[in-house]
């Protein structure tokens, strides 16, 4: 996708502060964190949100959640973390490319 | 885990308002719901939170959300939605039983 912001942080055609990378995954650092640690899992497959994924993604969906798991071990989260993806207008989303929230290193507040 | 009250619920000990279930998953609505739409996607296997997930159960995770996202169909959350997982005590966790908060039907706040 020609102008999707992730996409171009996967090309490396805009800068990121990544944190993990594998063949299909990359991670970095979310420009305006709202947490002391807030981290962004995204696929290097373009998808646009959760909603969009399909059957033979179930892997892959699975794995960025078990690298975010990975990456609040790097990150010392022993005390907890949250991981969120917001798909749509209500959820929030921001950037139209899946991509999963990892917050922590604090008390997270309880509301949604 | 005998003391595990979705466990429990998996097992029909105790009772749940469940909106969709297969062999592996089970899902139903939040007893105290934070949002319009607000259920709980669980696997049916025993697992402590994402932070306890194998590198096996990649595809599992990977269905859950896939399933949160189909059930997000059946409410008709065309709008958007949210999909959270809390994990330890910083996230908020309340039942140490692995299981994504779907959230929706409703403009959701952006705070995490």
């Amino acid at each position: 996708m020609s102008n999707c912001i992730f996409c171009k942080i996967v090309n490396g055609e805009l800068p990121s502060e990544n944190v993990y990378q594998d063949e299909e995954i990359i991670a970095f650092k979310d420009i305006k964190p709202q947490a002391s640690v807030h981290v962004l899992v995204i696929p290097k497959k373009h998808i646009d949100s959760a909603d969009a994924l399909e059957q033979e993604d179930a892997g892959l969906a699975g794995r960025l959640i078990l690298t975010a798991a990975k990456i609040a071990g790097q990150f010392n989260l022993g005390n907890g973390y949250r991981i969120v993806t917001n798909i749509g207008e209500d959820g929030g989303q921001a950037v139209e490319h899946l991509h999963f929230h990892l917050l922590g290193g604090e008390k997270l507040k309880d509301s949604f």
